[in-house]
């Protein structure tokens, strides 16, 4: 059986940067067992690149980031209450705030790998640590907090 | 004359937020005077959505706030040395840093604005504050730290 993301598994997400059927999105998808750190991968498009065209966009690589640490924070809501990701109740949640740290540009022809590690969590909040690596070298890393946020502001 | 915006003044932008011939981006344009906020005004597409699709997605805003800041960046950088935008020697600027707190969701069916202003600015780096309002209402502001690049990371 092929696994599926976390975002095939939770549903109603029109997202930009990682909702499955937003046909001009990124289309990301994340991929976490519940230990360790939750990982996805990237390839990107050409309309991705910064102002050289030969690096990745700093707002392409927030995106990602942001993305894949709200994910992970919503699968780690479920896996705290020991159900299955996108089993109801819904749980979902917004970024709150975000940091992030540019070390080097990330190049525009690699895949770009996302790790994101959960610091601390509670039914309040979610803070994670988030890298965006090419070729095993650290591009940039970032902190997200995330917050849950209702039914209702979701329009469900 | 119609005022140009700092990205059709700055050559050699291909950018997903601001390169004004990036077919798949956002292309943003900002306009500063020099004096108080610099300003750009932004209508999200529909693949812009957040997980919610009445939302604005949280990564198109940090990279709109990434955009005005970093071209208000070096539009200064040109203005300290009395020089017109895009003159040479050409002046670039990246991102070293960005943060940004979302305090409440922007609206898909609205014209977002942007204002960034300067904090503080040397030969060696320029920290700015900048603001993302719908409606007149704040719905995320933050703070970029754009640092100058060689012609050579430019590809140049």
């Amino acid at each position: 059986m092929t696994e599926r993301s976390l975002q095939e598994q939770i549903p109603h997400n029109h997202c930009f940067g990682c909702g499955p059927s937003n046909e001009g999105g990124l289309n990301l998808k994340s991929y976490w067992s519940g230990s360790g750190p939750s990982i996805a991968r990237f390839t990107p498009q050409p309309q991705h690149c910064s102002a050289p065209a030969h690096f990745v966009n700093g707002g392409i690589i927030a995106t990602l980031l942001d993305c894949h640490s709200i994910c992970t924070a919503m699968a780690a809501a479920y896996h705290r209450e020991a159900r299955a990701i996108g089993s109801t109740p819904l749980c979902y949640y917004a970024t709150a705030s975000l940091v992030i740290h540019y070390r080097r540009p990330a190049p525009m022809e690699t895949e770009l790998e996302l790790a994101a590690e959960i610091l601390d969590a509670n039914d309040k909040r979610c803070l994670l640590h988030c890298t965006l690596s090419a070729d095993g070298k650290l591009c940039a890393e970032g902190e997200v907090q995330a917050v849950p946020v209702s039914l209702s502001w979701m329009g469900l």
